[in-house]
């Protein structure tokens, strides 16, 4: 097995409202030490700043190219995996992974299939106080938890920025014993061909279907359709869906809202 | 095989004449994250000092019980191995590892008898500039590099210190599950409670329920329901279903069959 470095310009790294510009210009130094390019910074506090371009040295390059987005979901387009940092446990069920593992996850979800270059996979990073928000977990299939002291867990978010990068180049490398002996028993199996999974916005539209079609037929109120959606997200999130069975879910919403009899 | 966690103690970090006393309590905090509590400054340009405090937000307890030393030989007594950490090949030839490797060697060397407290192993940082001299290098038994872009390698010190503490602390865990120490190891997160997984006979259930729905609003035909209903089988292996789960889904199958209007 060779090594797949080629393949680092697949991830992106997103930044949820950065407080500091520090931490932004240190988070751009962080990934590019690892080969890292793609950094998508959604409403950053302040940016451009000369803080953020001090820090970064010589990798202010990637703030200039970097996107600056408005919403999450824009930053998050064309993703088929999205991975939320967290940095504890959450009330609600995810998939929930080491950082090793995940990184490993995703490079499996890249695919040895080389030619399979459109997969885009990002890895979110919250804000310096509190992390990533509800809303912002929803958009995530699997989360990522840095193992850390109990009693001392307050990471900085470039240095979380640090070892997430650090392990997807371990990951991408040609593997050497250590690597290779990990368990895989999170990992899920996968066919020998590589699956299409469907992407950010097509997981997106199809919750906004489900959502108007449950409502229409009366199981959810739409002045309250809130936490049942967010249990279903969060079970078609441990899913990871594949393009095929978003139409096919989609196919049974627009059934659902207009039946026919069903055939002999 | 157990945690060997009570092991980080035999660490120390050791960083030689860093310059900018920010990196030190940088350091300091990373340190503290990963389990790690053993500070030695040897000639620090600039010690204490309030940058230094101000980085390390909470860690600065370690800042106040760093060893100052004047030589590199005082702040190496006692320890049994000196690994040095090095952004590039070094012309003299020393034992040169990954700092994964580095990390399992480290931990191999302090072996599993318990009783063998006083190994202690030193983890060696040059300077901001220019990394281990000579004379520092000599001081070593192995050499660890941490492998970055060949483009872009100038690691932060403090980021280095985060890299290093990370895969000691990975090392230290279980082996054989690396999620040991995460909450609720193996399964999804929760709040409090475990996770009420759904039986096989309720999925089951389910899952017949689903088929007579699909059937009766016109999606699966009654004859071949196969394939479709094996891939949606599928879809919901994989996110593990919990009762609480199978009890929404069948709610939302009970009114397809028999809509109510929608609430205001």
């Amino acid at each position: 097995m060779t090594s797949k470095l080629h393949l680092l310009s697949n991830f992106r790294i997103v930044l949820c409202q950065t407080s500091h510009p520090g931490n932004i210009g240190a988070a751009a130094r962080a990934m590019k030490t690892m080969g890292l390019s793609n950094l998508y910074l959604v409403s950053p506090k302040q940016f451009p700043d000369k803080e953020a371009t001090s820090l970064a040295t010589n990798a202010a390059d990637l703030l200039e190219t970097a996107h600056v987005c408005t919403s999450l979901e824009e930053a998050l387009t064309g993703c088929t995996l999205v991975i939320g940092l967290s940095a504890r446990k959450r009330q609600l069920s995810h998939e929930l992974m080491s950082s090793r593992q995940a990184a490993l996850e995703a490079v499996k979800t890249i695919g040895d299939d080389e030619s399979n270059g459109q997969q885009q996979i990002a890895l979110l990073f919250g804000t310096e106080m509190s992390g990533l928000s509800n809303a912002e977990l929803d958009l995530c299939q699997l989360l990522a938890m840095i193992p850390t002291n109990p009693d001392f867990s307050s990471l900085n978010v470039a240095a979380a920025v640090q070892v997430m990068c650090y392990e997807i180049r371990m990951a991408l490398l040609d593997k050497d014993a250590p690597l290779a002996q990990l368990p895989n028993n999170q990992i899920k199996p996968q066919a020998d061909k590589a699956v299409e999974w469907a992407s950010i916005d097509e997981v997106e539209g199809m919750y906004q279907h489900m959502e108007s079609t449950l409502i229409n037929i009366g199981f959810l109120k739409p002045k309250t359709p809130g936490r049942i959606m967010q249990r279903l997200r969060r079970m078609y999130a441990r899913a990871r869906l594949e393009k095929e069975e978003v139409r096919i879910l989609r196919g049974i919403f627009k059934l659902m809202q207009s039946p026919r009899p069903p055939e002999a």
